[in-house]
């Protein structure tokens, strides 16, 4: 068994979804290992992971219109506001996705779906630096 | 460290919730592996996999009448709708669920809670044949 | 490569969250990991466990408001009610948080950040006992 452990940053533009695909195959392809399992971790709670359809440029947007619905900006229900009207917003958005995902390795690649694609959801509306810990372990 | 990793899949028959927990239970069975990690990742955007109590299935019809009125069938909210009424919700349904699902294992079997059983969730209408790849790591 | 896996009980006292981070911690040092991931993984459909902002505590209760509002107790579209108005509402936020997470483990510590705390999020009204299997895997 081997072990391959690697931190990626990712600058955001504001509130939206980025692929991360690449960089996940990248360091699947830097570690050697050909069938296993590779973890994402995201270490922030105010921006999240999905696994997303990659095709179509609509399905994010539907989404963020989807999201932006289910846990408007501003909603007078929220105390937490300190930084502004998606603070808490962004915390709840991230709550209901995830901080963590792990996918299958094989034949040296990440194996996903035709359509999956692995994303960072950046919930603030604006730009940050998100780490992101890839740990790799399989043979 | 062992590890052990296949592929299974599962025939849906619509927008509904089907059990895996004994695909599962006899991947490990079939692994020789005592104690470890069982991870199930499902290959698509439209399907998700949910932990569910497992004795009543109205937990289970509940569950999607909740779904089909937080993410309605149809929404004008919604652009991508290229395969139907059900194409953006599936997605959205997936993206509040789970892609990857790691599940302990331990005296040989995937050690879940009493009620816990492991479910793929079909959000499309119609039958698809879903791929599932569970990766064992353990001893 | 090195395993340890262990289960830990938490109390809780009815519906909110209790944080376990240290637990998570205290495992992971125990089990002398210096790299890996640590699975973290609840015996329950009831209650959930959440990767959340752990510094202000309104956080948390506005995320307790807004899960009172999406799933709200008594909401009549919900048959399971065998054990009161809160038992189908704990299923649904359960399976709409997470089951499992895994978490990075570096430098012989679970690798969070700095606003980042692990929970267990009680979803029933009464208190209860809840069992987590801890899974680590590293070097």
């Amino acid at each position: 068994m081997n072990m391959h452990s690697e931190a990626i940053t990712i600058a955001t533009h504001g509130r939206g979804t980025t692929e991360i695909t690449s960089e996940v195959q990248r360091a699947v392809a830097a570690s050697g290992i050909v069938v296993g399992l590779c973890n994402v971790f995201i270490h922030h709670t105010s921006a999240s992971l999905i696994v997303c359809e990659n095709a179509d440029p609509s399905v994010r947007s539907d989404l963020e219109r989807f999201a932006a619905k289910l846990v408007p900006d501003g909603d007078p229900l929220f105390e937490h506001i300190d930084e502004g009207v998606d603070d808490m917003p962004a915390h709840v958005r991230s709550i209901l996705t995830q901080t963590s995902l792990a996918l299958p390795i094989d034949e040296g690649r990440c194996s996903l779906g035709t359509w999956q694609g692995v994303f960072l959801w950046e919930h603030r509306h604006t730009a940050h630096r998100r780490k992101i810990t890839l740990t790799l372990l399989g043979r």
